[in-house]
């Protein structure tokens, strides 16, 4: 490490690097749950960084890149490291190059509309710069307060208005990349020839580093309308949601609750993501970590319970969507999505759902931590697959991690041809075998994402939607691609043939090196 | 020739080749009409590929791509041959692979709803059988009657409703090609991770041969409604056009008219691409020949005399929108439109132009041969850009052309960013030089183009919308990805090791070959 430190600060004496002990520390980890059960237990040996480097321009970050491309070291593209993947998990060879120095604007087009802006920008502050002008983005992860405009791009992200606004990867104009070998390039999303832009975006910092990007922008919405409908079954709502969308409707938003994600939105619940602290658990910190300990002790059987109760008890599924545009048009898209889902069997519920849950929409839950304290996990899984796929898939994965977790579920993000299905769920280990608590709890932790990784490429879905696929689901990606992951290596000699962008993310490696060993357990790779 | 009818008939006996003389001829040429000239001289010399093959199956395609690749044998896949950037142009050692004997559909979920089909199907016959089962795919290219599936993938071909349906990308879910490896990959349109399908879209047979595309399907709409407006100049037409788009507006159909091109459609000549034959030359072809010649003698006089009077004699600009989807909602998006547009300044010109134009969408004009016949040429430039630079675009290509032959436009592809602008011209040599009016006519067309192109590139748009790059524009492809071009060199060595896919069309050589230098005459290339 010291020598790391010592051999950039001598060829790059102009660039900011720090292998301070609590630096190293502080980029030791990302919000992938199954680390967090190692920081839990107070161990982040084997991620700790051996440099982290702050470049402030691109011609920083290729001389950072050219650099490290020379010696064979490792780096990891950081944002703000809110992924959930392991994403940007480093290990302690690496030279973490964190992008949030490079956070200007740097072109404005009013009239196309579109921005160009650095990498390192965070997402809350600018969709209120774009609004203070009259524009927006149109991109709402629940992560905006903690996420980059590059870690956008490279996860693929989606956000919660992605109905009209669509994914990130819609609203990437141009990107300017620095590749493995350091060279800087512009690549523009245009009519013609084969389009590069897709190959870069959901690359997770394999194949480039995104140094800035050029952004489609749309007039601010003057107006939005709310709409709700409860349905005697989860697979009446999708149906409702299927014919919305093939009607040719585009709500901003819609999100369809399960039964009992429903009642928990119901309560008013709604606006915070459903991770396993939507568990009713009482307000008494030691009296919930027991509670949930009781709840979480028998997974199958209480989703058994809550399967059975489903729509007696709670009230069904409930859909909700909210269209934004000018006052008039919003309303009449109310009006027509009301007669195509009441027609659909719908109950018509008003505006207050759909209200509530724009309200909370950023109430984040930083809470994970009683989850945790009480020696248990929650986590999330968003899949996703065409309408026809759909049940398949909802059902296959539902009953892979219901045999080890509590899981809940809801449906956002719909395309007219299919949608993504957002799974949490929540888990503890019912006895600690010899190495312990941590132990079981990963245990546990690994078979329930097998069985719903296996669940979900037998069901013909993605292995992710959103989350990207990080270190966490890399192993399974040759098993989603077939023969196309012989195409993503050769892509990656192309960009990165020194193979130092971000190892061990996204792409797996054909003979498993020690990183990807260590960061996945054994079971994973399997 | 015989020689490799010979190899491929022993090798792979149950492949059905020709080397016949015939077939020879039916494949020396496109519908670039550059090589036009030399057709008209009787001149394919240079261009009959060795042999031609019809594959049926994705395998046999693999097998022939696998037996050219041992044998460094290039290959041209084709379609219908209706593209006009001498893409499929062939030279005489090359084996053309027609795939038209893949025609079949593999499946079809209507509940997504998606279709796979194999590359080969013909585009009038696809979009028919869709409607008769309540679907459409929403692509509408002039050349529906003579281009097919693969050929539309190949070229990111636009049709004429791309406003609510996109480009020929944004239809694609996943394609099954066979790389110059000879290996068959299916690639998906997945949420996470690099998308490579966008690679292949748009790549023009050089990366792969597409064999197969699942495309997304949208239900036939029940209705359209149609809106037109005048304006006193283009530039108030483009204002309203972009305000549509950047509204919220989606018509599936959106052209705006020059003052010109404006009084031909009025004239109700609209449905036909605008082309060499619209200018208005007698029925009678000797006198008709005549009339060109003399009109074409000076088009930077006849250029100015039309622009001067513009507006003022053919009645300003026209804007013409089509909307699709249900009744009700079709008639509201014409209300919602002519509040915006009139408040722009635009004069309703009612239903009619619009209901012309749909009724003409398939008179494409197969009688470029009297413009030829009479020694001059026609053709057509496609070039995009943001909004801010459209003004810029048009009048920089309008001016380059100007200088050297007869010039119309008009706008359509339309999007909230951008819009394409369709140019059409004609010329004529003004005397014969030494290699006759042949060769006088090459050089006038070479000189034409190439100021054309350097225009397009010097006001930041895009040398190609939706004809593709080809061999016409693959020596200016480099001036406009910059950088980006040794990326695309790249991944040509990573799909194509041995360099047998198509070579010349859209990939510029670093060191120029025979092949391209003879398609493309060395002005193109400078």
């Amino acid at each position: 490490m010291a020598d790391t430190l010592l051999a950039l600060a001598h060829d790059l004496p102009d660039v900011h690097a720090s292998d301070d002990a609590a630096d190293r520390v502080a980029y030791a980890r990302d919000l992938w749950p199954r680390h967090h059960l190692a920081v839990r237990a107070g161990n982040v040996a084997g991620h700790r960084p051996a440099v982290v480097v702050w470049p402030e321009t691109t011609e920083q970050v290729a001389r950072v890149v050219r650099w490290a491309a020379e010696r064979g070291v490792p780096l990891v593209p950081f944002g703000a490291g809110s992924g959930v993947c392991g994403a940007v998990l480093p290990r302690e060879d690496v030279v973490v190059v964190d992008l949030k120095r490079m956070a200007r604007w740097r072109a404005m087009d009013e009239r196309a509309p579109w921005l160009e802006v650095e990498a390192g920008h965070m997402g809350l502050p600018l969709e209120e710069a774009l609004g203070q002008r009259g524009f927006t983005l149109g991109h709402f992860p629940s992560s905006i307060l903690c996420s980059t405009v590059g870690g956008w791009v490279a996860a693929r992200s989606a956000g919660q208005a992605s109905g009209y606004y669509g994914k990130i990867e819609d609203m990437v104009v141009a990107l300017e990349c620095v590749t493995g070998a350091g060279d800087v390039v512009t690549l523009h999303r245009r009519a013609r020839g084969p389009d590069l832009v897709p190959l870069v975006v959901g690359s997770e910092g394999t194949l480039a580093i995104v140094t800035a990007a050029r952004l489609r922008l749309h007039p601010a919405p003057s107006a939005r309308a709310f709409a709700a409908w409860s349905f005697d079954t989860t697979e009446a709502g999708w149906n409702a949601l299927r014919d919305l969308f093939q009607g040719g409707l585009r709500p901003a938003v819609s999100r369809l609750y399960d039964p009992f994600d429903a009642m928990l939105a119901r309560r008013g619940r709604v606006g915070r993501p459903r991770r396993a602290d939507d568990v009713p658990i009482s307000p008494d910190p030691g009296a919930g970590a027991a509670a949930l300990r009781g709840l979480l002790r028998h997974p199958g059987a209480l989703n058994e319970v809550l399967d059975s109760v489903g729509s007696r008890v709670f009230g069904g599924a409930l859909l909700l969507v909210i269209f934004e545009g000018d006052g008039e048009q919003s309303s009449r898209d109310v009006d027509r999505a009301r007669a195509r889902v009441e027609a659909l069997g719908g109950r018509w519920e008003g505006e207050g759902p759909a209200r509530r849950w724009l309200a909370h929409r950023y109430s984040i839950s930083y809470r994970q931590s009683p989850v945790f304290a009480a020696g248990a996990f929650s986590d999330t899984m968003e899949v996703a697959a065409t309408w026809s796929k759909l049940p398949a898939l909802y059902q296959g994965v539902r009953r892979a991690l219901g045999e080890h977790v509590f899981v809940m579920a809801h449906l956002s993000h719909a395309y007219p041809d299919g949608c993504c299905i957002y799974f949490s769920f929540a888990g503890r280990a019912r006895r600690a075998p010899p190495g312990g608590w941590d132990a079981a709890c990963e245990q546990l932790y690994d078979g329930a994402w097998r069985a719903a990784l296996d669940a979900a490429i037998e069901a013909g879905g993605t292995l992710a939607h959103h989350h990207g696929v990080g270190r966490s689901k890399a192993p399974r990606l040759g098993a989603e691609l077939g023969t196309g992951i012989d195409l993503v290596r050769a892509l990656k000699r192309t960009f990165d043939p020194r193979g130092i962008l971000n190892p061990g993310a996204l792409i797996p490696p054909v003979d498993p090196d020690p990183y990807v060993a260590d960061a996945q357990p054994a079971e994973l790779s399997a």
